[in-house]
Formats: structure tokens, C-alpha cells, sequence
């Protein structure tokens, strides 16, 4: 069998997490050949996992130089994505990219620019599309069946983080090493999730919280308000702060209703569409007949194997992949809008003002203190995305 | 046994039902002596419904004269609640006003200043207070023993209402005739239920739609953010225009989540307070321990003929109402300050400035047009509030 040649860039939880998964045999067409990594007690780390067969490097270009590697993933903090994904792309080198694409959609538009030169296959970690619930919702929007989108609601409360997680890393929840709290480091999926079931809002309002709940300088609380093209509108709410969160995605139509919750899919189709109802019916206190139907799913969430494993078939095969790279910038533009924003305390039109939304990051940055306090524990990811 | 003597002034949908109420025998300790409307049509509509021993006025300032009542029930339209609840405090008598007190507060300030001079039992009809459910949460709520509210989110897009509704009055959804739609008409309940289980809101953002999904001139959609004095955060949206809406109020405090959603409650105790647990837990990714408890209801709901046999006993007895009228002007607060931040593209703190939500509102009644294409329809009330 033709395996892709990886080079993992970055074994900090996510990167560990991948490595793990092709070393578990999750991932017959891929073969980890080399892991870069500027922190040598990481590499350490790796070492004393017995990953054999691998190269190891200091620096990640020479990595890529290196000849060992024909794809790299990148999964180092966010504010380097695109300059490790550029620099791979014009080495000729196949990159996947670690989520978000990255903090601030000017540096991801540049990603974007060189890709497209660039023959390489170029893919975003969105694991969260390979999960059936979201597929089918994907479908059933899209299908066309149910007219027009309304209003959709997601209650994304459940990224419950302690404490300590704030205080694992000195780059943790801070403008210089994250570029943003809850929005940048759990959201991504659904944001990306948000635009691709849903289409990109053109309008947005948030109303954000900065450290809130942890003592930390960014956002751990946000309720975003947004509308659509069509009129539809929107509200998305998440926080790392509440004990026992939610998950629900709720998304209203022209002839139905849906409901993402736990897992599980839930539709209600209406025998007119409201629309039409609302013409010709002629009782004031008159209701749309509807009814629940049955939603089957194939079951299947391949989830971060799942991409790596499309990866390598479209590097192999031409095969698609579950999110091509350029589409990062979609979620992204959706965080950066919420932050502008809440920055600037008013309505915000999409596509943003790109530099104005640098410029504010940027203050933030320059003020930006590093913790000193950092507690040296392993993370456990079981559970996370 | 003792009656009090009603005289209900407007037999319009409510007015109707509230009698059709004491016909049916479900207020055993009222006696509907008079109706007053100045509509003739819908006094003989009651006469061909066979109320007897009732007299009938078109004036209801003549009624409340006649000696025949020592109490009344306000069910006219809603900027003339006050009018009517102080004329008749003035005299002497004891009232219920249906929702909502009023239509701006400045209106039910003054409506509350006369019922602090009187002494008459003076009520409000919040007949969702007496619904098992929603008691329940006000108790768990107000115990204490689950710390500080968090976040509340509701949900309440279930007030489904097609075109011909509007249609079946010339003053329907018009600034000059209800001023106001969904919130004035629909939401006056879930309003008054926000504050009585939850507080008042200290700040607001709304966002709104007028005529968005009928042919009307007030609101039909809103999405609006709060924050309280402790700082949680809450966000409320409703409709008459979601085909097949929701009715879901989840609030997350300190050591509790909890749910009410279709006449069922549900609750989430944590083993330790989040406050608690994020200070003493030392793992990066711990999830606080949390388990599902039984919540036990009465299963009574009462409804309006709850609230009118209470108002009843308070007369008789001095007993408790279940919402005293001068509690009508939160909920109205809380819908005035959605309204003024929509006009004015602005956060609102409350209490607002009355005079400017004054004189934005009578800016919308002069402009305001009656429709001139009524449909004479008969309104099923059944199913409604």
C-alpha cells in the first residue's frame, strides 16, 4: 500500500493526540516519519512513548528540507499556523492545518493567496464534520426541501475548562499566545460548523466577557447576536465557565424545524410552509400542522482520523477532502467579527474590517502579560476535540 | 358563602373568557354582576351567550357608579389599562388588570401611585405564576441553595401567529392600537416570569424585526442580551412568525443547571459549586461531578381562574394574590427597555429614560396607519394565554 510521508510539527496535546492515532494503526495510509518540535522535553516525551522509525528535529523547516516528509501537519499555537503551512506550501510540500486557521483573517487571507498558487493539497482540521448528527444537518439544509433558514440558536456552553488549564501553559488565554479565549481555542468547530450548515452571517453583535470566570485576560463568556443574507437571524452562545453546559443547535426553516442536541438529530416537518400557511389559512389562532419524523444517520464520526485519513486519499487518489484549507477563514472571520465587535461595542458588517481588527488585537497584544505562575501537569485530552 | 361582586370592563377574547371562567363555575367566590363594553356587538354577544342576572353598560365608568360592583376586571385594550384600574381605584373598587399593566411605564407609574394612596386590592394577570413548573423554579431558584444565576437563556418562539390574526382587529399590532406587538401581546407572561424568578435585568441590547414575517407595523422577532446587577448574562427571543416554535428556559447558577421546557422541569445538581470546584481542582481537563435529580411538582395549574379566585380570597380574606399589580411594571420595564434599545440602536441600562421611550413611542403612534381590511372573524381562544 502507498502511504503519505508525515511530518508532525508541533506534539503538544493535539499533536500527541494525531501521532497516537497513526501509531494505533487509525491511519494505514499515512506513515509518521518525522516529528519537529523547539521544545526538547516534548520531544522527549515522544522518544519515551516509543514512536520508532521517526525523525527528529529541533526546527521545523529543516524538517521539511529534510527530503524525509512529503505532507506536514501543523499543530503548533495558533499565531504560527499560517507561517508554517506557507512556508510547507512553497517547499511543495502537502500541509493539513490544525484549527483555528488562525488568529486573525489577514494572516489566513495570505495562507489563502499562496495555496492557490500552490499545487499542494491543503486541508483544515474540522473534525467536528465528520460527525454524523452535523453531516445529516448539512444535508437537510442544504437539501432545499425545507425553504429558507430563519433563525438558528446554539447554546455551546459545554467547554467547561478549570482553572488549572489557564495556568498549564504561560500562553494560555492570552492575547500574545492565543489571540482569544473561548472563541479561538474551543469554538473553531462549531463557528466552522456554523457557516457550513448555515451560510456566513453578514451582520454580528457580541457581547463578550474577558476573564470572567478565570483569571485570564481573554474572553471566557460570549453571546453573539448575527443575521444572515436572507434576514435570517442568529444567536451563539458559549463560555468555558459553566459547571454543566449545553450543546443545542436549533435551526428554524420555512417547513421545518431541527434540533442538534446530545448527539442526536431531531426533525419536525410541517405540511405547509409557514409562508403559505400564514396566506391561506383562515383561523387567527390557526397552527401548521407538523409531525416528527424519524432522522436516520449512518452512525459513523471518524472524527481526527477520519480528516487525516481523507488527507492522504486526496493526496493519494485525488479523493476530497472533509474540509479543504481555504475554508478557515470562514469561522475565523466569524470569531474576529464577534471580537471586533465586542471590541468596538457596535454592529459589525462581514466581511470585517480587516486592519482595523489587527489594529485592536495588536493593543491587546502589546499589553499582554505572559503568566508566571505555570503548573506543570499533563493534560489528559480524553474528551476533548 | 361571601361573593365578591365583579364587573369586567371589555368582553373582547379575554374579557370573554374570564366570564365564560365564572359561568363554568370555576370561580366559586365571584359573582359577575356587570359588563361593561362600548361595543354593542359584543354585549349582545354575551346576551346570546345566556349570561343572566348581569347588567350591561356601554360605559364602564357608569358601571363602576351603579353601586353593583365592589371590584373589576380591566380587559380592554392595553394603553387604556391604566385609565380604567385608576378610575376604578378612585373609586373605591378593587381590580385585576390583565397583562400588560400598561404600555409604557411612565402610564403604570402613575397607575401605581394611585394604588399606593388606595386601599383596594389591586392584582395583575399572571396567570403563567400559577403554572407548577414555573413555581417550582422561582423555588429552586430563590432557595439559595445553588448559589448565584449564571446565565439564563429563553427561548420562547412558540406564539405562532398567522396573517389573519392580525387581520381580525384594526388595532392589532399598530403602535396607535396595541403599541407594540410580541411583546406587548404574546410576552407579557414570560416577561413577568424573567423578573419574578430570575430579577430584574440592569442592562439590555435588543435586536428586532417589525413586520418581518407579517403584514404588520410593530415587532415580530427579537433577540435581546441582558446582563443582571451580578453580572450573569441572558438572552430572550421570540416570535409569532417560527412555524413550529420552542418553549425552553434553562438557567445555570453556581451549582445547579436548570431546565424547564414543555410543562416539564428538569434539574442538574453539581457535587461541588463551580466557583469551588475550578479553585481546588488540579486536573487541566475536570469535568465537576454532577448528577440528575428528581424534581417533585404539585402538577397544579390554575390559570387565570387561579388567579381570580385568589384575587377573590385576597378581597374576602386578605389572603396572597398571585401577582400584585404593582409587579405588572417590571415585565413592561424589561419589554419598554427592549423596545428603546431596538429604536435606538443602543444598549439600554434600566430603569430607562422613561420620557425618551415616551416620546419614541408616540413618534410610531402618529405615524401610525389603522388598517382599513378587517376580516370579521370569530377568535378560538382555546390554546392561548
Amino acid at each position: 500500500m502507498r502511504k503519505i510521508r508525515l511530518g508532525v510539527i508541533g506534539v503538544g496535546n493535539m499533536g500527541r493526540t494525531h501521532c497516537k492515532n497513526i501509531k494505533e494503526g487509525k491511519c494505514p495510509e499515512i506513515e509518521l516519519v518525522a516529528i519537529a518540535d523547539n521544545n526538547a522535553m516534548r520531544i522527549q516525551a515522544m522518544k519515551d512513548d516509543g514512536y520508532e522509525n521517526v525523525t527528529y528535529f529541533a526546527d521545523a523547516e529543516e524538517m521539511m528540507d529534510s527530503g524525509l516528509c512529503d505532507s506536514v501537519l501543523v499543530a503548533v499555537p495558533h499565531y504560527d499556523h499560517a507561517k508554517y503551512a506557507i512556508m510547507a506550501m512553497e517547499k511543495g510540500l502537502h500541509v493539513m492545518v490544525e484549527k483555528p486557521a488562525g488568529v486573525y483573517t489577514k494572516q489566513v487571507r495570505e495562507m489563502n493567496a499562496v495555496a492557490e498558487k500552490s499545487d499542494v493539497v491543503f486541508g483544515m482540521m474540522f473534525n467536528q464534520r465528520t460527525n454524523h448528527v452535523y453531516r445529516k444537518a448539512k444535508e437537510l439544509v442544504s437539501s432545499g426541501k425545507y425553504g429558507n433558514i430563519r433563525r438558528v440558536n446554539w447554546l455551546i456552553t459545554n467547554w467547561y475548562r478549570p482553572q488549572i488549564y489557564y495556568d498549564s501553559g504561560d500562553w494560555r488565554a492570552t492575547w500574545s499566545g492565543e489571540g482569544g479565549g473561548v472563541l479561538l481555542n474551543q469554538c473553531p468547530h462549531q463557528l466552522d460548523l456554523l457557516q457550513w450548515i448555515c451560510g456566513m452571517p453578514v451582520k454580528m453583535h457580541a457581547f463578550m466577557q474577558f476573564g470572567k470566570w478565570h483569571d485570564i485576560e481573554v474572553e471566557d463568556d460570549v453571546t453573539a447576536y448575527m443575521e444572515f443574507e436572507n434576514g435570517a437571524t442568529g444567536c451563539f452562545i458559549t463560555t468555558t465557565g459553566d459547571g454543566l453546559g449545553t450543546n443545542r443547535l436549533e435551526i428554524q426553516m420555512d417547513s421545518a424545524k431541527l434540533i442538534v442536541e446530545k448527539e442526536s438529530i431531531s426533525l419536525w416537518e410541517f405540511e405547509v410552509s409557514e409562508p403559505e400557511f400564514s396566506k391561506t389559512n383562515k383561523q387567527p389562532f390557526g397552527t401548521i400542522p407538523t409531525k416528527q419524523v424519524e432522522v436516520e444517520t449512518d452512525g459513523i464520526n471518524e472524527r481526527h482520523s477520519g480528516v487525516m485519513n481523507a488527507f492522504a486519499g486526496a493526496i493519494l487518489r485525488g479523493e476530497a477532502l472533509v474540509a479543504g484549507g481555504e475554508e478557515g477563514i470562514n469561522g475565523l472571520m466569524i470569531s474576529n467579527a464577534m471580537h471586533l465587535s465586542a471590541w468596538t461595542n457596535s454592529t459589525v458588517t462581514l466581511p470585517i474590517d480587516e486592519e482595523l481588527y489587527y489594529e485592536e488585537l495588536m493593543k491587546r497584544v502589546r499589553a499582554s502579560k505572559r503568566k508566571t505562575t505555570v503548573v506543570n501537569v499533563v493534560a489528559d485530552t480524553d474528551g476533548t476535540y
